[in-house]
């Protein structure tokens, strides 16, 4: 099945918006309906495919057989952009500008490896397309020539599995459930469920460091990866013989978060561990974000570590967004203060052990309990969040999200500048926002903020998004912030992320780049910034 | 105070053999005693320096003043290679080959930044030199044109201290005592004690992914690590706004284990922990090494985890270098089967609960407890196998270590084709070998195996060592491996490391390489092979 073209997701799984959250966005932020619904995708002018036959007979010999090089409009549309929501209200506008000239399905790393041989010969870019889930402009390289779409989702095997190291390799198009539901087989979990996961692959996981709601017991994808192979024009680049080395720097971590710039990730090797026999997750709730984030500071560092921890600030858990199937609901609104959610996944024994002394910890930080069901709703609503963000679109409103990490010092100052420039910028171009925040990872040393933003979509949706976009990533540089925790650079990041690597840093990643990628027909400006 | 130029550590603490060890030596491997004495430090042959006097008043003016820049025969001597046992043979026989032209003694990244200029523009090699510890070749540069050392030991302050955050950083020249000790004021510890932790420093520890004996618990010093600062030919590199980041490649990863090539690193901020309440150490016997390395991987993947865990084969347990202090004593030889020690450090009740659980899983995979007693004389000797080591020497016996990491189910095959192949080359050349291993460093995934060769030295122990030393790093290759766990690449082992890595995994960290450090001024032929 393929993702709505236009917006999140399963169409069958959309999430009208309840009366009374179309009441609230009315009177609290002066949300109007729109006029005009979203283009139909057949009403999309899409210019016909400007690949050259030559090109077209090359890549087609690359993948073996005529389906698996498309250059029909539907399926170019569905490989245009992301799902952030600029990207989502251009596609709705009917803004076709950065379709692909075709999108190529390969099989198989030697077919990847002939593909990337064919686009340097033809002069072609090209974008490796997983789950087509970035929210950050990492499938729209810079508009420079012909370029095409690599859609892994061919590529969706189980290679390997060992059960004594606790390892599986997998190939990069696999999507999370299709990954899990291939180990759940032999017992054994992967433990990664970020808010794509419907949707993301194991490639673009692996490609832009995803995180997932359950990294404090699992850790992020990044840690989880043990060994990647990178088809690059110029070759194979195998890492990861050893779980840990101290033979020279670590390669893998040159190409996670390297975002398609480098080659195309054909296959990972990740940690797995066994299907846990206990899930509980508990609600807590604190009288403030500041003695929330102590208590998740204290069992951070001193543990124990539940599996799942998250702290919603006070405007998110008024606005019930700690719950999103409960937006709106008077139980919600009933609360004060801020929601914690503790979830903890394993043995019946280890599980009850860490969930009584967590507790322990929790009410001696001066949180209350609210027992399961508080869990048990965020847990079902997990993933709705983006389903949910194309009915607030439908009704008039602009909903967006971007988040940070910092070391648990600053948090508080990365939290408050944020939301303020948030906030200001917004509110002085008409559109007042609501402004919510959680913290969605926890480390030893540092957190993460997650922050979304609903107000009216107002007479410019897009550009005064740009605006506020601009005066949140300053805001996150100067007080100390990553510019990004899990979304990743694409190219609406670049800027900062150019900033927060540093000149030297940045030349040093361009020169692995120009050695892997002469050419530079991978995800032009994406990540980098182009010569 | 210096290390003994010709050996290890602090002279007064040197470790004769026992009487029933050489009566060992001799009846079990045919050591006969040494007939010459190692060369007295002041016979050394040394050139003058072959410094020229432009380039030394551009060095003295660089780093402020005439004693950090030094050119006598015994410091340029104290700065000649490492710890290796060939070093070691080399210095004791007077050899000064490697010897640099002088040693200069920055006191700041600025200073730092000015060495490496004035390298550049006088076509000076550089080596930066923290603890002069280095097992694999790591200061002994291709000899071509003239080089310095850059001893890095002026610089040893604890800049920044974040109890928050539990985060520090940290000057590069700290020694792993002295950094202890500055921390320790705050209550806080780094948690790093790898057998070199007396001379050690916190720069060699990051630029050589170095792992301490309780990793475990505390992690290798490359997941310690939060930020680093890089001084380079063409710049500074500041790498670390975040524990974790999904911004792009992770450039800390980078310059982990980046040897000297790429720049010189001058602040490290790592993570800290608490120090821990409660400090014990126990024994426990399988009846073989097989069975103990499922009893450590079961505690490894499943837990609880302890701080130290390490297990030694059938021949390091009846040999008893399982507590160095011990070796050839009835109780050690009294051993059937192998030991491992378990550590757990932290609170009462932390400890507590970790100790008892990991009893009951020991047991369940058939060990046998030992109590503290072996644990204890395990902790007491724990850095002091090099000291032995030079006793060995003196009387002369050959003696080395090497050590490599896999995944768990290769474990079996790995550790019998190292032991094979070390066994098999020393016999054939007339030095048959005592070779023992133990399981140093555990991860979810796999684990590392550290190997201790001691053979009577034999006409030429040299170049017997370098064709065992050979035959093994094709075993390590052969079986999967890393042909280094956690002493690093050095010269010693870059021509498996470039096997290891790939041409284009090289490549890419040569591109890097060439552009930090476009001159190639930092040590060359260390890590990657030069142009």
């Amino acid at each position: 099945m393929d993702m709505l073209w236009s917006g999140w997701g399963d169409p069958a799984k959309a999430q009208p918006l309840p009366d009374s959250v179309v009441g609230l966005l009315r009177e609290l932020l002066g949300v109007k309906p729109r006029g005009a619904e979203p283009v139909a995708l057949e009403d999309i002018p899409v210019p016909p495919s400007p690949l050259d036959p030559a090109a077209h007979r090359a890549l087609l010999s690359a993948v073996d057989g005529e389906d698996h090089v498309r250059t029909d409009a539907e399926t170019r549309i569905r490989h245009t952009r992301g799902k952030s929501t600029p990207d989502l209200l251009r596609m709705r506008s009917g803004d076709a500008a950065d379709l692909p000239a075709a999108v190529v399905l390969p099989a198989s790393h030697d077919e990847v490896l002939t593909v990337l041989r064919t686009c340097a010969e033809h002069g072609l870019g090209l974008v490796p397309f997983g789950g087509g889930t970035s929210v950050v402009g990492g499938l729209a390289p810079e508009r420079r020539g012909t370029f095409v779409a690599l859609d892994l989702r061919r590529m969706d095997r189980l290679i390997a599995l060992d059960p004594v190291s606790r390892t599986a390799t997998l190939q990069p198009g696999l999507r999370a459930p299709q990954a899990e539901a291939l180990l759940a087989e032999h017992g054994f979990t992967l433990g990664h469920f970020p808010q794509s996961y419907e949707w993301g692959t194991i490639g673009g996981f692996a490609a832009t460091r995803s995180s997932g709601q359950a990294s404090a017991g699992y850790g992020r994808f990044d840690e989880m990866v043990l060994g990647l192979t990178l088809a690059t024009p110029e070759g194979t680049l195998d890492t990861g013989r050893a779980p840990r080395s101290a033979a020279g720097p670590d390669l893998r971590q040159l190409v996670l978060g390297s975002e398609g710039a480098f080659g195309v990730i054909t296959s990972v090797t990740v940690r797995i561990r066994p299907v846990p026999q206990v899930r509980g997750y508990e609600g807590w709730r604190f009288a403030s974000f500041e003695a929330g984030a102590a208590a998740l500071r204290r069992l951070a560092q001193d543990g124990p570590r539940p599996t799942v921890l998250r702290l919603s600030d006070e405007t998110e858990t008024l606005i019930g967004l700690a719950q999103p199937d409960a937006i709106g609901s008077v139980d919600a609104q009933r609360a004060a203060g801020c929601t914690a959610i503790a979830g903890f996944e394993g043995t019946e024994e280890d599980t009850a052990y860490r969930r009584d002394r967590a507790a322990a910890v929790l009410r001696d930080c001066g949180g209350t309990p609210l027992g399961e069901e508080p869990g048990q709703r965020w847990a079902q609503g997990r993933y709705s969040a983006p389903y949910l963000r194309d009915s607030l679109l439908d009704a008039g409103a602009f909903a967006e999200t971007l988040e940070t990490a910092t070391f648990w010092s600053r948090i508080p100052e990365l939290y408050a500048s944020v939301r303020d420039a948030l906030t200001a910028t917004l509110t002085g171009a008409g559109t007042p926002p609501l402004v919510m925040c959680h913290i969605s990872h926890v480390y030893e040393n540092g957190a993460s903020l997650y922050f979304t933003v609903v107000c009216a979509q107002g007479d410019d949706a897009l550009a005064h998004w740009t605006r506020a976009k601009h005066a949140a990533g300053e805001a996150i540089l100067a007080a100390g912030g990553t510019i990004s925790h899990h979304h990743g650079v694409g190219t609406d990041h670049r800027d900062w992320y150019v900033r927060e690597a540093g000149p030297l840093g940045v030349e040093a990643l361009r020169a692995v780049k120009r050695r892997l990628d002469p050419a530079g027909l991978l995800n032009p400006g994406v990540l980098l910034p182009t010569d």
